[in-house]
């Protein structure tokens, strides 16, 4: 995949990891949810594909995000590959409690740097989510379980228009204090542009925010990903966050389609000489496949236009 | 447009011209083509959302492009508006006469970096097709008419594969050693990454072509064509090429579908507050005008979320 060249770009970091969000950021909007065992051959697949995170699904309650309500069957179903982690998304103790006894070595909260959103996503304010979240984070550290913090409308929120930067520092902070190991900065309605990315990142670090913790969260809503992703790079950032054939987006969010295609985000880091260790051929093969699944076409431009060409 | 802020990214242009083609490469490809008189209304509500240069048709024969056969009777219904620039296609001395006649001051020509599409696309060499436009550049200069060459497969050729910059930089100098006011680099296929553009803009500035002479047109086939954007406004190119709701691609090129959008181009330069001169709104509404005369959606990311968001 790498007949048209390859030339590195000066400041870019040499690797990158991605983290795979198509099993759980990306069906979790799916009107018809898929069976068990088809989410369990996607989520082989990516791992088969190279990539080294794949987060698989949310204990979040099933009256919200039905679709992933087979989380304990789906999880019990996977052989955790060596070398691979599998995030699950835990919203509370008693999340935590299921997750841990499924073997889980890493898990996902999820905050909001609005108000709005934190309202309409998780019922509570931005204090009384962090407050849910503290012991949870505690409790998991504790285990030695890894813990990424998802931070969304970051940039723009569709009812408060836009976010300051110190907004997004100031949670952000209080998230690493309580020992999060990871910061996913979501651009969850896709609205940002390379100055914003690059103005975010430049206070995260000046608030003391190690960039290695940092990820990258982008929409394609506005056809802004991966600008962002390339500024994101120029600063630091070794962490980007993509869902294979741009599956999904956020189910409570206004115009918030279009996760970042996995795909396209490969042909720019292979042509760049960025190493990822996943295979851009098998990961267009598995969104092909997961699209027959779906009864629609990917959204990716990679995914559009290679397998045309090759079939 | 700016409800989401705007944040400059240190190093870039204050200012860029778009080069909205829309109206030629665009509609060059349709199946169907539309009524002059659409094609007119067109190019007027371009110019009404304050582009300053609009490609409008070509000369070209009509046997080879037949959506374009109206050419002479589409300029005839134009009023050319004052500080607004209308290029043409022109592929020969007699194309060029009847552009002249029409009161045309600003034309193109079409060059290939490589042998291959030189022959797929002009049925001549590199070296013929440079000879065929050498007298069209001189003449149209000698009348002090602008000439913008297109210069086609710069980053990769689905037949040849990755394209040297040393090629490009070889034709390149010739077509400005003609006389050429302006060079626009076309990533024909949408195969080229950040450093790829990088390197290439090092190259042809260090053989002596001013930056301030060179466009940028990029594909979003892999979508790569705003990052690459992204790299060439970092290099200080001033010049974007973009078509309006992403209309178009090339008819002889595999795989060459997706000019890159101008709404998505847009919302990243408003977002940079890199001036244009150029109204999102009214762009979206003809974009959207525009699918509903062809039967289609617009392919760009940015009029799908804003045409959804506001009807």
């Amino acid at each position: 995949m790498t007949a048209y060249g390859v030339t590195p770009l000066s400041g870019l970091p040499a690797r990158v990891t991605i983290c795979e969000v198509g099993p759980r950021d990306g069906l979790q909007n799916e009107a018809r949810p898929l069976p068990v065992e088809v989410k369990a051959e996607f989520i082989e697949r990516l791992v088969d594909a190279g990539h080294t995170v794949v987060e698989t699904t949310s204990f979040v309650h099933p009256r919200w995000v039905p679709q992933l309500a087979d989380a304990e069957e789906l999880l019990g179903r996977l052989t955790f590959a060596d070398g691979v982690r599998y995030p699950v998304l835990v919203p509370n103790e008693r999340g935590l409690d299921r997750a841990l006894a499924l073997g889980v070595r890493d898990i996902a909260v999820f905050a909001s740097a609005t108000e709005t959103f934190a309202r309409r996503n998780l019922n509570r304010t931005v204090d009384e989510s962090l407050t849910m979240f503290a012991p949870v984070v505690e409790r998991a550290r504790r285990e030695d379980v890894r813990v990424r913090a998802y931070l969304s409308m970051c940039f723009g929120d569709p009812w408060e228009g836009e976010v300051p930067a110190q907004r997004v520092v100031d949670v952000a902070k209080r998230l690493m204090a309580m020992g999060c190991t990871e910061l996913s900065l979501g651009d969850t309605i896709g609205v940002a542009t390379p100055g914003r990315v690059a103005a975010l990142l430049g206070a995260l670090t000046s608030a003391g925010i190690g960039i290695e913790t940092v990820a990258v969260h982008f929409h394609d809503t506005y056809g802004q990903a991966l600008a962002n992703t390339l500024a994101a790079l120029q600063h630091g950032v070794t962490i980007v966050d993509a869902s294979a054939g741009g599956l999904g987006g956020c189910p409570y969010a206004k115009s918030a389609t279009g996760n970042l295609a996995t795909e396209d985000l490969l042909w720019q880091l292979a042509g760049l000489g960025i190493e990822t260790g996943v295979d851009l051929r098998k990961l267009i093969d598995t969104s092909v496949w997961m699209a027959e699944r779906l009864g629609r076409p990917s959204p990716s431009r990679t995914v559009t236009a290679l397998a045309k060409e090759n079939r």
